[in-house]
């Protein structure tokens, strides 16, 4: 739950829509729980399912970019604001659950996982910017934030290292 | 110090109650330095106290789910996040001290302590929802969370794990 | 970017000034990304720096510790949450960082990192009392600060431990 729900709760906390969207809307926590208990009674067959695990992270990968830079920019932030928070809701999630079992998150590490989100936010963000209609910016923009992050996995790219530094992958 | 507001101003935050109450009533952290200084001066005997500290702890944790989801009931959030933010308003400030220095925090260690902190705000927002008085209802539910988990400590019960797994304890 | 910017969101948070000034000035985002785009690119030269980095990163404390506490004044905390909050704003970027990152955080190791902090913050928040100027109290303050983080390190000096434990230093 601190998984689908952190990235949200993070971003509502700093644009000051509170309490967030998860604590006012009962169906993100019925949403959210219910995954759990599916994960929690299956868990020793998911790992069988390793790719269609990362599809579906990456689709909410892109979808979180998405819809967390669109409600950022409802509320009275900037553009680069706007972005960083669409990569935060995207990301910080995983983060916290990261954290809270003793793992460096997976955003720190080299894979390329907060660039596609910090991608998609910028595309929808410019898009809104420029006036285009809602869904056809952010579907294009989730389609972009998607595609680089299964480019990644398929080819294991990695985000680029400070020179001179040998890669820990 | 954490430990002891930690999970108060998590609940604070999200409820949007700021500042939070530790920084607007002088009392708590009065209190809350007072037994840190406490534990400071004398922490090479406490290891002679585990079973009181035990006893603390679990008192500490039913008071803090059942004054969390009350507090919670106040502001403009539903039934569910109440009890879920009595549990984080109990738990929060010992998790935020074990990610401080590294170990896994006890919530999500095989423990029963989400479990009855869950129980006693569970009961206490249900207790006023039927119209109960607010002393017996937070008193009754606090008991159930103090039982629970000293039954836990007791018997060496554990949360349930996932089926299949092999428990890490 | 997350040290530079971590300590003042968290204060903003806890004062309930949202979105954070992170977030609402251009420039703070700005500054951040270029110092981090040059460590990145300069990285593998950084450790012949140590020194010019100890001397920058107390100077950072104490902006921070005392700029800190002057904006929580300005909100409505009392003056010891002020002191505090003074003292998150100094300390808390490097220790999300930390957390992030895996490592113990340096404010809970046992060098002279909090105290100068404190110091600062509580030195100007006097002075803010006795109707001082603002200049001069917070060059003051800040050079307390400064001073003794310095000394720490140029003594390898310690905060004070609990009597009878054996240092892990």
């Amino acid at each position: 739950m601190i998984t689908a729900l952190g990235g949200g709760i993070i971003r509502d906390i700093l644009i000051d829509s509170l309490p967030p969207a998860t604590f006012s809307d009962w169906r993100y926590l019925a949403v959210a729980a219910s995954g759990s208990l599916v994960a929690f009674t299956f868990g020793r067959h998911l790992h069988r399912l390793t790719s269609p695990i990362l599809v579906l992270d990456a689709a909410g990968l892109s979808l979180f970019a998405v819809s967390g830079a669109l409600k950022a920019l409802n509320f009275d932030v900037g553009l680069a604001p706007a972005v960083i928070l669409g990569a935060i809701t995207a990301v910080g999630g995983g983060t916290m659950r990261d954290v809270l079992i003793g793992r460096i998150p997976v955003v720190l590490r080299s894979e390329l996982y907060a660039i596609p989100a910090l991608a998609g936010a910028l595309v929808v963000v410019i898009a809104e910017q420029l006036g285009a209609s809602d869904l056809p910016a952010a579907v294009g923009a989730a389609a972009l934030c998607f595609g680089i992050r299964m480019l990644g996995v398929r080819f294991d790219l990695h985000a680029p290292a400070p020179p001179g530094n040998d890669r820990d992958a």
